[in-house]
C-alpha cells in the first residue's frame, strides 16, 4: 500500500508544457485592453469638447467605439488631473469597443482579466495577465449550486420557473464573485480593476449563471435559448468586475456539447491537424468530438453518474482519503493508493477505474461485466480504512461503470461510422478535465473507455476547459477560431437516434464486442490467460 | 384696452405649416423599430438556438446587432409562446443595433418615442408615432431644477460638486419622467412601451440631465465635457421608458451654442440653402449661427437676464396676466393685450420689447435708449391692474433691455463682418423659440434686435428645438445631417473676442449706430417726425 500527497479537495490541473506550447501561438489580443493617450490640450481656438476629443483618438485606433455616461465624468475630469494626458481600459463589444475606464497620466498600471471553468461541481477562477497572457493566480471551489442539488437535473428542475432560475442565477454568480475576492484580497487587487472575463462550461451552466431558462435543454428536440451568448458586461451579468468589462461565455454547439467542450478542440488544436483526432470529455455526460481542419463532428452521451462521488457503495469525490489507483493481481492481492496523507475513507471515479480493469485483467470480472465469485470485491479491509468499515465494489457499481462505459463507446462507435473512419487511423486522442488527468490510461483502455491506440498519441489536455476561456481572454483570433469551430461542427443528437441506442445496449463489454480494436488489451488478457489466442 | 385668450403657463408653439412642410421630406427611418420575424420552429435537424436564430434573421436586416442578456430568456419565451412567429424592437446604437423589446406574434402593437425640449425654465415632452412621424400628445412644465435656481448661473455653480450635480440630474430626470408618466397616463400606454427618446437643451441643461460638470462651461477656454453624447440608453440616463431605449442628445457646437441651437439650423433647413440665411435664438444667450450650404458660422452673446419674469420692475413670466402687447401712440396713449381672461399683473417679454419699441417711435425715448420725461413710464396704471399697483417700465428696465439688444445685435455685426456678408445680403432669417414666436416682429426690427429685411424672408420656427429633436427620432439622415452640421460649423468665442467688445460697447444705439441699416425703421422716424431726412 503506497499513499501520497496531492492537492486535495479541487484538483486544478495544468498542462504546464501545453499551455506554453500554445501561447506561443496566441498572438497577444486580449478583450481588454490599455492605451494611453497624449490628447492635444484645449485653448479658444482648440475648443473640441474633452469626451469628443478622446473618443477622436479612440477611433483612429479602434474603429467603432462608445463612450458611456458612466465614464464620461471620469474621462473629463482626468483629462483636467492629467493635463490631457490619460489612459484608459477598452472592453470588447459584439461589433466595435467601449472605454471602460479612465484615469490621469499613466495611473492605470495593470490588465487583468479572468478566465472561469465553471463546472456542475467545481469552479476555477484564474487571474490572467492580459499583457502577457500568463496565469498569476488560481482559486477553486464548489459550485455553490450544489446547495440546491448535486445533480445537473435536480438544477434543471429548479430553474424551470423564475425564483429558482434566479437562485440558480444568484448561487453561480456568488460563486465566481467570492473567487474573484479571494484572488484580489491575495494579489491586493482592487475587484474593479479586473477588465475583463471569459467563462466555459456547459450549456446548462452557462445558462444558470446568466438566469436563462434550461428546461428545453433536456426536452426534445433539445433547444437551448442561446449557445452563444456573445459579449456581456459584467454588470448584465452580475459579476463585480469593472461593471463594463467585457464578459465572453464561450459559445456550445448544441444543448450537450457546450462551449466547456468545444474549448477542447481549441486547446488541442485538432481543427488545424491534417489527421483524425478525438476529443473527449467524461463527467456526467460524455462529450466528443471527432475531426480534423476539414471536418468537425460532435456528440454526447448521457455518461451518468457512476463516477461521480456518493453514487457506488464507497464512492466519494476525488478527496483526501480517496483510493484513487488500484492494482490487483493474479493472486488477489489489491495495492492502492489514497489521496493525501489519511487513511483510506472511499473511493473516487479513478479509483473506480482501476479496479474495474484490474479485477477483468485479473479474471475476477467476466467480459460482461459480471463479477465471477461474490458479488461485491474488497479493495480495502475494514482494519485500514479510516471508518473500520470495507471499502469495496459492488456488482451495483460495475453495472453503473459498465452503462457509462457503455455509453460513450457506443458514441464514439456511433461518430466513427457514421463518418466512415476506423479507430485505427485516429491520429491524436484527447482527453480533458481533471477526471482525464487522473485516470489511469492503461485502465481506461482496458475497460474500452478509451481507444487503443499507441500511448504516446493520447494526451491529457488537463483543464482545456479552463484554458480555452483564457485563449479567447487574450487572443481574439483565438475568440474568431473559437465560432468558427463552432460553425463547423456538425452535431449528432444521439437521443434521437436508433443506431445509437441499438450500439449502446451491445456495448456493455469488456473491452468491445469487437476485441481486435483492442489489441494491446487482448495481448494481456492472453498473455494472463484469461482468454486464449 | 383688448385681452385675448392663449394657451398660459407653458407656451407650446408648434408652426404646424413648416412641420409638415419638413416632414414630407424626411424619409421616415427612427432611431427605434419594429420587426416582425417568421423563424424556422427547430426540430432535431435544426438545433439552432432561439437567441442565435433571431439574431441571424436580424442581421440579415440590420447588419451589427446585440441582444442583450436581459431579453434573452424574454425572446425565447416569446418564441415558443408564439410558435415562432415574434416581434421586435430594436433601438439604435453608436454601431449597429441592440434588440431592446420582444413578444410573441404581433403582440408589440405600437412604436413610439418622445422627442425632448429641455429649457431652463421650461421642459417640453412631445410623444411621437415614430411610424408616422406625428406627434400624438405634448405635456409640458417647469424644469425642477428651478426649485435651485432659477438662473442657469446658480445652477452651474451647484453642479460643481458631486452632490449638487447629483440634485441638479435627478431635478432635471424627475421632471421629464412626470411629464412622460402624465402622457402615458392619457394615452394609456405603458412607460416601458416607449421605445426611444431624442432630447434637445443647450449644452448646461444637457451636462445636467446627465449628471456631468458644467463648470468649465463658464470658464476659460470654455470646454464642456462633451458636444456629442452619442446614443445612450434610457437605463444609462434615468428614464423610466424601455431600459434600452435609445436616448440620443441632439449634439453642440460649443459650451454656448448647444443641440438645442444647431436643431434651429436643421429645422430651417438653411445648411441646404444657396442664400446665406441667418438663425437668432434669444434666450439667458442671444445664439446666433449665419451661412448656408456652403458654411457655417456661429456665435453666442450673454443677451442677460432682461427678458426673463422678474428681472424688470414689473417683470414676470408670460403667464394669465402678463402683459404681452403695447402700443403707444404720439399722444402717449397706451394700448395693451394681456395673455388669458384676467387683469394685468406684470409685463412679459415681448411686452417689454413692445414697450421699448412704442417709446422709442413716440419719442419718449432717444436713440440712446433714455428716457426724455421721467425715468418710468406707465403701461397699466393701478386702478386697471389686478395688484392696484402701477405696471411700468423703468429707466433701469430698458438699460436691461439696451445690453440684451446690444449683445445679440453685436454678436450680429460680428458675424456678418467676420464672414464679409452685408444684412441687406441675407436670405433668410430665422427665429426660434416662444419668445420668437410670440414677439412683435416689427418691435424687434424697430429697436435692432432683429435685421430689418423683407418681412416675408423673416420666419419663426417656433420650437425648433423641439422640432429638431423629432426629427432625429424619426429620420436617421436627419441624425447624421445634424452631426454633418456641427461638425461644419465654425465656432467663434466672443467672450475672448476684443472685437466683438467694442463692438457691444458701440451697440446700445437705437436701432444701431448706422440707421441705413433699418431702412423702415428710418422711415418710420422721419414719418413721425423723429427725426428729420
Amino acid at each position: 500500500m503506497n499513499k501520497f500527497s496531492k492537492q486535495g479537495a479541487v484538483n486544478v490541473v495544468n498542462n504546464n508544457i501545453l499551455r506554453e506550447r500554445v501561447m506561443q501561438e496566441a498572438s497577444l489580443d486580449p478583450i481588454a485592453q490599455k492605451i494611453c493617450m497624449e490628447l492635444d490640450p484645449p485653448s479658444l481656438s482648440n475648443n473640441q469638447a474633452d469626451v469628443d476629443k478622446a473618443r477622436q483618438y479612440l477611433e483612429n485606433v479602434y474603429g467603432n467605439i462608445r463612450i458611456p455616461l458612466n465614464i464620461m465624468q471620469k474621462l473629463s475630469s482626468a483629462c483636467k488631473a492629467g493635463n490631457w494626458k490619460i489612459s484608459g481600459i477598452v472592453g470588447k463589444r459584439n461589433s466595435g469597443w467601449e472605454l471602460i475606464d479612465a484615469a490621469e497620466d499613466h495611473n492605470i498600471q495593470s490588465l487583468y482579466g479572468i478566465a472561469v471553468d465553471i463546472g456542475t461541481t467545481t469552479v476555477v477562477v484564474y487571474l490572467i495577465d492580459m499583457e502577457s497572457g500568463k496565469i498569476i493566480d488560481i482559486q477553486a471551489s464548489y459550485n455553490k449550486q450544489v446547495d440546491f442539488g448535486e445533480d445537473i437535473l435536480t438544477r434543471i428542475f429548479l430553474a424551470g420557473d423564475e425564483n429558482g432560475r434566479q437562485q440558480m442565477k444568484n448561487a453561480a454568480v456568488e460563486t465566481l464573485n467570492i473567487l474573484i475576492r479571494q484572488i484580489c484580497e491575495r494579489k491586493n487587487l482592487k475587484i474593479n480593476e479586473i477588465y475583463a472575463a471569459a467563462v466555459a462550461g456547459n450549456s446548462t451552466m452557462i445558462h444558470l449563471l446568466l438566469g436563462l431558462d434550461p428546461s428545453n435543454i433536456c426536452i426534445s428536440p433539445y433547444i437551448p435559448v442561446v449557445n452563444n451568448p456573445g459579449f456581456l458586461t459584467a454588470g448584465e451579468v452580475g459579476l463585480e468586475i469593472n461593471s463594463g468589462a467585457p464578459v465572453y461565455c464561450l459559445p456550445g454547439v448544441g444543448s450537450y456539447v457546450g462551449g466547456d467542450a468545444v474549448a477542447g478542440v481549441l486547446v488541442s488544436e485538432m481543427y488545424k491537424k491534417k489527421e483524425v483526432c478525438l476529443f473527449v470529455d467524461i463527467g456526467t455526460n460524455g462529450e466528443i468530438i471527432m475531426g480534423n481542419k476539414d471536418w468537425l463532428v460532435a456528440c454526447a452521451g448521457a455518461a451518468g453518474p457512476a463516477l461521480e462521488g456518493g453514487v457506488a457503495q464507497s464512492g466519494m469525490r476525488a478527496e483526501p482519503g480517496a483510493v484513487e489507483e488500484v492494482a490487483i493481481n493474479m493472486d488477489k492481492e489489491v495495492q492502492y493508493k489514497v489521496i493525501g496523507d489519511e487513511k483510506p475513507k472511499g473511493i473516487c471515479g479513478s479509483g473506480l477505474i482501476d479496479c474495474l480493469a484490474q479485477l477483468f485483467l485479473a479474471g475476477l470480472v467476466d467480459r460482461g461485466g459480471k463479477l465471477t465469485c461474490e458479488d461485491y470485491f474488497v479493495i480495502v479491509p475494514g482494519a485500514e480504512s479510516a471508518t473500520g468499515e470495507d471499502i469495496l465494489v459492488t456488482q451495483q457499481d460495475i453495472d453503473n461503470l459498465m452503462r457509462t462505459k457503455g455509453a460513450v463507446s457506443a458514441a464514439l462507435d456511433y461518430l466513427v461510422e457514421s463518418v466512415g473512419v476506423s479507430l485505427s487511423e485516429l491520429g491524436y486522442f484527447y482527453t480533458a478535465g481533471a477526471f482525464g488527468q487522473y485516470l489511469n490510461l492503461e485502465s481506461a483502455v482496458n475497460i474500452g473507455l478509451y481507444p487503443d491506440l499507441q500511448r504516446e498519441r493520447m494526451i491529457r489536455l488537463g483543464n482545456s476547459s479552463g484554458e480555452g476561456a483564457r485563449l479567447v481572454l487574450i487572443s481574439d483570433q483565438k475568440r474568431k477560431d473559437l465560432e468558427a469551430i463552432t460553425k463547423n461542427i456538425t452535431y449528432f443528437e444521439l437521443n434521437a437516434s436508433n443506431v445509437f441506442m441499438n450500439k449502446f445496449v451491445s456495448s456493455k463489454f469488456l473491452p468491445h464486442t469487437n476485441l481486435d480494436f483492442f489489441p494491446t488489451v487482448k495481448e494481456r488478457l492472453i498473455k494472463r490467460g484469461i482468454i486464449s489466442e
